[in-house]
């Protein structure tokens, strides 16, 4: 029941580290055990139906270069990308997938109809699901496309927009857990803007606050049991993201009440264009208790826009995943490839040599941060750095009842005149050196 | 009394725009009235006692370029310095002026010492503050330079140092009271990290949040009436920095309970460096309620460090003056120079020139921003665009009773389809060029 | 003969400073006189196709906002396009325009067709300009957008494709000269790399000199009189572009012996991108006499990558406008708007607007960079900061025969112990405030 | 003959891979041979005087926190310093050193007292050298950090600070020469501007000129047979450098004659401030063959500022020794650590760490690149992408007789029409991955 797209091709094996053979994992075991888990149960790999069927190959200064059978508004044509696209996460043993309603039905002339083709689309989806085992991580609604949204969605200063925007979430949520989606996703790619001249970001925050509560208390209503999750964007397609960070995306939570009802879904990307790492983004979340799942891609470290390349820096994806094993590994979330092929690679093959690729990045990243967590390789230094804040007069003055004053009064009477110590910062990178 | 520093200049006469003399102001009136308040009281100008009379010129490829006579490190040179200090700012009729502890007086060789000290400094203060009329903007600890800092004040893995900063800020606290100083200021230069390998970040936010928590307590105790503020920075000299920008400043506060007791300070730099516009960081702040001061300076767009420079761009303190107006003026706040000469400016004319161009830099973007605020030149336009929300129905799904599904339901039987509307940002940019 | 498109505006009158009418302009008046010259004559506008009748608005993350009437892929479409452009040209007083073939004509189905759609377009245009006046500043070669040139143009590992770019730009060239182009320029957005790992640098350079090469021999042979154009640009859409700026045009061109042959196409956002300031780019331009036109527009300081933004900044255009005075003024060169309205500007009111705003700011910059210049603002201090270089000893050594070690000798036997003079750079920042 | 300082550390073995020992090499091996030579010899690992024994770790916000027993400004002190130095040299097998004259010795009270202390450590040196064997890969002037230079050495616009930074170039080429350098290095810290305003850059550019072919002059008449060699950076200090990057020197060069006399020292760090890879930078090195030697260390990815990290990614040291094995691997040139510790990094252990770790960093760097050189891993998939321009056609478009109308003429005769292949970017990533 080949579509033919990828030839003959009919499985891509696990060959070992030592294969040629780009067709083949080389790292990627989906049984391998890893920490006591399957590494498939560690990673929960999920690949994104927009870049890999939808995106066109085109940048701010080209077009086309994609030519796909599937390309067209039709419903059968989003048929065949859907057939093309479960044949390709079956060929990965990708166990999951993530799509935006724009990605997988045509647009209809009215909202009623685009729902409605959604919901046909969803009815192929769970014949194809059920054929192949492949689940849903997450599904999303896209609210950045269509020119309506170009002030906003739920932003925007014009209500009828919001209006159309939670009709359009609903439909999304509706059928992400009609297919037993994990979780649900926000990316408020026009939730942000253009010019502070036309825009009063107070009453905005509230428009999009009041947005994040209508969804969380749908979410409860239809017992949907999956995850609601925010992923950070500094700016880009706007001039500022009202979401730039996890910090800036915890704050927003604490401000309309919702720190425990939502956790971030934090991309690579994303991270270097807000200025960070990803392993920092990954840490801050797991600091405030948001963490969620994770959008795996890379920015060029030289571009200053978005370019959702394939992870393959190991060393860094280990620093990540580090992360995530302190975490406490992902629970709803997965690790979703949000990364594009080059608009130059053109072939059939390149789709999969790309996720190949970065499965097994992600493997070996996997492997490494396992690892270290077991030896505590890192955290074993750590806790003898903070191993003076175990006395009862640190605690004292961290929980009370020390004040100001009296702790002003102890370092006079003590002396107290602290003495640095090595960070090690070197020492710790070397270690690390060692597991990758 | 002239410390002869300057010369025999004995005053810097406002002389209007058309003069051409480097020792006048053009546009910095303090007398003069801006929406029926005196230009004096709305900016609060303050002078940097650290960049002004600290610093000696130095960057990280060279060091000391200036010469000043009171370098060194006695009670004498202090008091030479202080001298000096408030005879700029009497000549420059500012106000206000800000300091840390370690600005203004000799490192002691214990912490009573070093208290010490600076309270014998405050007393020289009191003497010239009394004969000038200048007063105290805010004062402020130095957390970060000596080198039993250097891996964090409150937030350092060994409490000794968390002691250590808590009793500087009581001292400081006590010194900033005595001297009505209006404000109190917390920069965390080192409260962030190097690497997050030896990094437990959850803890280290704990740690400072206890620590703000002190300082709030004891603003209370002691009757200091004046506002606590953080002054946001991303990142230099630490890797990362808490205290990203206003946002994360306000997760913090909100996270720590204290987002009605602290407020921000901005620096114009500091919004730069992290990927920020000045009236972006201002406008954040006036939206989450947290605005208090101004760090006055520019950074170079294209230098990724902190340049600290003397702002010099009309159009821009425009717009920053646009926001303070819209967040209803300064109340305990102020426009405090954190700018510093560029080390080629050896003389002591090149200190008042600095401060002359800054302040009718900004005088001029204050009467730019006042026109637009009374022309409604903006607002009127903002208010026509948001105008749909006022709307019954749109209240209903912003303040409720509506749902998203009741909301979806009106989508599909009403056939709501939005049309985008033009968000005229060339003709609000030609606006704002017609006022400055 | 209106088309309707700008309704019945028949003319945007200059009504001077105190205007509120935004149809007017109130400072670019052609006619004013300025150091000697009519202004129009000093600033060269021209108003670029591509941006303001081609792009539909898209950006990264949505799709076409505009809806334009002459928008669709025929000869009819596309005369209109050209009545439109020539109507807005007229209505703005800008003298010249500029265009890429692929903006003014629809593609053909072979190169021939295309070319022949190009030329037919010309005779119209020919129609249009001797209608209006209006003229030419430069045509240019769209090698970008195409599929066939996502690996580069002359720098494709494809020769086909370095034959059909040839081709295209004698083509273009031979249209240029027809309409009596005063330029032809060549921005290489595809010369450059995705990837290293996939690019010979050597060997692409050498194609793209000899393609340079081969466009200047043609230019003699047809005896076109206007200037080669390079118009630097550091990254996208490619990671890298060979014509990075400004400098390293001027080692490539030496590299290929071009330097008196071709000169460059300075554009604002460029610079930004490359790391530098505009007027950076144009100062260097001058000191290593390449300094050819314009490209004005302004990109966000906050966004990595090209925002095409219209200047507003007049202290900004008055530091630009002082370079080009330096550098003589323009000769074949101008200013040509390579700006874009904001993708929410849908109005055909927002075109002439924008244009109107960045007329103004520019003419402002102009008036302000001619009377630093006639007042020796500037220059007057620069002499004299380096007065010392006249004297015959600081000559001998720039100009011989002193050498390394008859210097040392020197400085040894005079105790040559130099004392560092201020640099005085707020006092000069603080005159270009007199002046903006 | 120790000094202690190390205690009683006689020798830094190589145990290999598994070892956990933090003071042994677990991929440096100098022995080793590696494409038939031995990886010493590929590598030439050199270690800088500056950054591990005269910098006191400070940085902008913060003072000195190392305390080591040879800081202090005397002749004794300086001998301990190159005692220690010498002693670490030989512990880390590292075959050269580096150093600028003001690392060595006390500023003098004149040029010629600095001279002479420069020449009584060299003598000092010598000794140190024949002992241990370790050899000098390169000299240096420091022409930044005195204040002398601030505004300026060579393009200082004090026509005395040309002069004496002439003499103090003389006096480190001579002892370079004396102690057989093997290299000598400019980096023009201060040769940019921090403001246009005060600068003349055409005038400044000509200094810069005239100084190298002074430098170059001297060279051949003393017989130095090393190379020189620049060191680009793009700004730091200075707002703007002007040996910006590598095709930014080559422009240079070509400008003043001395493309064939000089070649650039390419520093990871100074690359990616410029917006570049390190690996773009070796390459344009390489395509425009001026490539001769490496400043190793890395740059944070998200600090604006030279961070001279060691270098700890395989991954990124891999591409890099990639292009120098392409580019011949050295001649003269070698890897240089300009890298430092953190200045948290107390520990006289961490320098050992560092230095140990960055080693066995660039050992596994090139052991991959020669993997990848001697499968033609990357190199036959080059050869395939360009294998058309192999034939006559092509070549008669790239050496003539081709011109741009016969080459149109052909297009349209032929009907070319070229169809794009895949540029298999991830296929080349994920073979990267395969030798990391």
């Amino acid at each position: 029941m080949s579509t033919g797209f990828f030839g003959n091709l009919t499985s891509i094996p696990f060959e070992g580290p030592d294969s040629r053979n780009p067709l083949a994992f080389r790292h990627y075991n989906p049984e391998e055990m890893v920490m006591g888990k399957r590494m498939e149960d560690h990673l929960r790999f999920a690949v994104a139906y927009w870049h890999s069927f939808t995106w066109p190959g085109g940048d701010p200064f080209g077009g086309q270069t994609f030519e796909r059978p599937w390309f067209g508004d039709t419903m059968d044509k989003a048929r065949l990308k859907a057939d093309v696209a479960f044949e390709m996460f079956s060929l990965l043993k990708a166990p999951y997938f993530c799509f935006h309603d724009l990605d997988v039905r045509p647009e209809g002339d009215t909202f009623a109809e685009s729902r409605k083709n959604l919901e046909t689309i969803a009815d192929h989806f769970e014949t194809r699901m059920a054929e192949t085992g492949v689940k849903l991580l997450w599904g999303t609604a896209n609210l950045f496309s269509h020119r309506r949204f170009m002030a906003g969605a739920s932003t925007n200063p014009d209500p009828d927009v919001f209006a159309y925007s939670a009709a359009t979430v609903k439909a999304c949520m509706d059928v992400t857990k009609r297919l037993k989606g994990e979780n649900y996703v926000l990316w408020g790619g026009r939730e942000g803007y253009e010019t502070l001249l036309n825009t009063d970001m107070g009453r905005e925050l509230d428009q999009m606050g009041r947005f994040l509560n209508l969804v969380v208390e749908y979410k409860h209503k239809i017992g949907f049991t999956g995850t609601i999750l925010i992923e950070p964007k500094p700016q880009e397609p706007t001039k500022h993201q009202y979401d730039y960070d996890v910090a800036t995306v915890y704050g927003f939570l604490k401000r309309y009440g919702l720190e425990n009802e939502v956790r971030v879904n934090i991309e690579q990307g994303h991270a270097i264009l807000a200025g960070h790492s990803f392993e920092h983004e990954l840490a801050t979340a797991r600091a405030l208790g948001i963490f969620g799942s994770i959008d795996m891609n890379r920015n060029d470290y030289q571009s200053g826009w978005d370019t959702d390349q394939f992870p393959n820096n190991v060393p860094e994806m280990a620093l990540a995943y580090y992360q995530v094993l302190l975490a406490g590994g992902f629970t709803t979330g997965g690790t979703n490839f949000d990364a594009k092929l080059r608009r130059q690679s053109l072939d059939a093959e390149d789709l999969l040599i790309a996720h190949i690729g970065g499965m097994d990045c992600c493997a070996r990243g996997l492997k490494a941060a396992a690892a270290m967590v077991e030896d505590k390789a890192l955290s074993g230094p750590l806790d003898q750095r903070y191993a003076g804040w175990d006395k009862p007069q640190a605690q004292a003055m961290l929980k009370g009842p020390e004040t100001l004053d009296s702790i002003a009064a102890r370092v006079e009477a003590d002396g107290i005149d602290p003495q640095p110590r090595s960070g090690r910062q070197e020492y710790l990178e070397n270690i690390v050196n060692r597991y990758v």
